[in-house]
């Protein structure tokens, strides 16, 4: 139990504690924060009163104090694991003496926020963003809504994680994105070729992963070396523009179908508060035992995806105040876990850098309404369903798109709060 | 005429007076630098010592003592015109006087070095690598040597400049790289999947662009407008590994095939030292008037390609000592200029950010000796050829591939030195 009021329905439970960047106040320097309930904790103030001196050195204690947690990720992972504890204990009923006699218990205590009061940021400067598509029943769905029925997964799909490299630089934490426009092709009517904004816009539910500290070029990591190298989780939405993907990919693959925007969760939770709901990968695909290449593979017993419930939700425009659940989805149905992601980049030699983001791609699972995706939900925009009193294809302007993912028992939750976005028009769009 | 001695076929005359960053002393912070013939010049002294008080504010000086050189890219266009101008007339030589009263005439000036004895780095943070593939004869020729013979242009690339996201975190200007491993499968022979070192190895001659001033989300440049987002240009090789390439591409694309190394030169070519080199694009392809999206078009008369011939030599490790010379190409036959470039990836409302790094993909011309690249020169492989007293297919260990373009007179020409990258073996990758 905690001294602060933590709702027992919570994604950031005491079991949680992500990291954040936030300024706690109007004009206050973004600096690293956790969450815990709808508070927000201003770690780079704990760590100057001493509350964290046995998990920072003093010379680290900076680490706490930057726009971005790239320096915190850098630290080796005992550091972290030692904040997260620090922070456990300091808000445990035992820790509230501690806590009053550095801070005082006025509601003002410069430590503890509401989190409708503080500005969240990025949490990170991100350096490669790397996607991939790990979700056999994504694979099979997408395929079968592009090229028909009988489609089967790619070849390569059950011989490495397949993936591509994504825009860095358009990755926001933004609730807002603007309708993109290219040259798109009608995604299940006739195929020529138009100039104009996207009329097949479309969400990826996804969770990404931070990397924690870099490695060299010329080394690479195996399944096991590589989960030290994951800094955190978050939500990433992978919006996509389905018509205008339809005319770039060949054959060099996604490009400005993708590239408009990918927004992500502000709290990167630790592989620590995801540990309890550690879950073995699937071994075969579709009934058939999967050939897995010796430096992808795992120990045996290795439990490294995670059982956490993916739900999508959408509101409506015209009805802004209902949130219509769309889909819930599976993060343990991950053919292939995140070490495998992270040593099959490397295995080429390439390193990996503080803030590389990794995306799972589109997390589907069987059976209805289990879609992460639109291009899976309404078969390529060929089957509308409903939506409250409407019907959708594909997203339309002002719909908000809401993600939640959380797992655990009342009181103890651990989840990603909210990824929200909501679609403005493109003509919003501003030439220069 | 300059008062230092600068070879008259040094692609380093007056003319050029690019960016790089060096130390020019064992020790000595990194700090933005030109190059004159084989003279490295420091400009954070030469600013120190007020010499380039024309061209930058007081406030403004410490963009030449950052590591990089993103700080100056930011600057308004004309401060960094300023800059190449000061240098030019300093240089001059009725600048000697003013070079002299600041820094004396000793050997020892504290602002001229030999470029034998500094150290360079990495010009830019490399934000986002997007490599683009514009030349028709690369894409012709590769598709001949993968598909065969009668296979032509895919069918966007008249309509749009191809591109996919490339691994910015292994942009470099290493000498040496390391060839990859991954899962293989040979290029012309038998189609079984192995996993080992690849055995397709190959460089891609290209050249890249780097963005000056960021833009927001939201916004999107023209042809015209995108011109003042060029900071300046450098040799790029797109290290390839076909056979892993061979096997990962679809439907996503280039991956671990590529993200393993991209090596550029050291000094960044900026638009004003080539722009006596401009040149028309080509406006048909194929002998067939191109149709141009509006969005893409360029202003009648436009001339945004260069006029720049771009030599690829080789070096065995059987015999260091010769450069034997593979093919030479136009960086003019690009069929999308660099500003349309830019325009296309901002279409959907992407921002560009400072320090991004456009690829052109491989400079291939038509007729022979005009390959950017082995893909084409063998034929994937098929069809070997004489290098000295050896024949090749794909790189081997040991060889080195030495890129060099320039334009221009003796006395007056621009050009951006060599791009050299050596082989090592894959026994020197390393598991972490």
């Amino acid at each position: 139990m905690s001294w602060i009021k933590i709702d027992a329905d919570s994604p950031f439970s005491l079991a949680n504690v992500p990291f954040g960047i936030c300024s706690p106040t109007a004009g206050a320097s973004p600096r690293a924060a956790t969450r815990l309930g709808d508070h927000v904790v201003d770690l780079a103030a704990l760590a100057k009163a001493g509350l964290l001196d046995n998990a920072l050195e003093q010379g680290e204690r900076h680490v706490l104090e930057q726009p971005t947690l790239n320096a915190l990720a850098a630290l080796p992972a005992a550091k972290r694991t030692a904040i997260r504890e620090e922070v456990q204990k300091l808000f445990s009923d035992s820790g509230k003496p501690r806590f009053e006699k550095a801070f005082g218990s006025s509601a003002d205590s410069k430590a503890l926020y509401d989190v409708q009061d503080v500005t969240l940021y990025n949490p990170m400067a991100v350096g490669d963003f790397i996607d991939f598509s790990v979700y056999p029943a994504h694979g099979l769905g997408a395929g079968r809504a592009i090229f028909g029925p009988d489609t089967p997964l790619p070849p390569s799909f059950s011989r490495l994680p397949m993936a591509y490299n994504g825009r860095a630089g358009t990755v926001t934490i933004s609730e807002e994105i603007v309708r993109p426009q290219g040259q798109t092709r009608a995604f299940s009517a006739q195929r020529e070729i138009e100039i104009g904004e996207c009329k097949a816009l479309d969400w990826e539910f996804e969770i990404g992963a931070f990397v924690s500290q870099s490695t060299e070029d010329g080394t690479y990591l195996t399944p096991e070396t590589a989960r030290s190298h994951i800094f955190g989780y978050v939500l990433l939405n992978d919006w996509s523009a389905r018509d205008i993907q339809g005319f770039e990919m060949v054959p060099l693959g996604p490009f400005n179908g993708k590239s408009f925007a990918t927004t992500i969760s502000p709290w990167v939770v630790v592989p620590e508060a995801l540990e309890p709901f550690a879950a073995k990968r699937p071994t075969s695909l579709n009934g058939v035992e999967a050939d897995i290449p010796d430096y992808l593979r795992e120990s045996d017993g290795a439990a490294t995806n995670y059982d956490v419930e993916c739900k999508t939700y959408l509101r409506l425009s015209s009805e802004p105040s209902t949130a219509h659940h769309i889909s819930t989805a599976r993060f343990a149905d991950a053919f292939w876990s995140f070490p495998q992601l992270i040593a099959y980049q490397t295995f080429n030699g390439s390193r990996v850098q503080t803030g590389d983001l990794l995306g799972s791609g589109t997390i589907s699972s069987q059976g209805d309404n289990a879609q992460g995706c639109l291009l899976e939900k309404s078969q390529g925009g060929k089957v509308p369903f409903k939506v409250g009193n409407e019907e959708r294809r594909w997203i339309e302007d002002g719909d908000e798109v809401v993600f939640e993912a959380v797992a655990g028992e009342p009181g103890k939750k651990v989840g990603f709060g909210q990824l929200r976005g909501k679609v403005l028009p493109a003509s919003k769009l501003r030439k220069l």
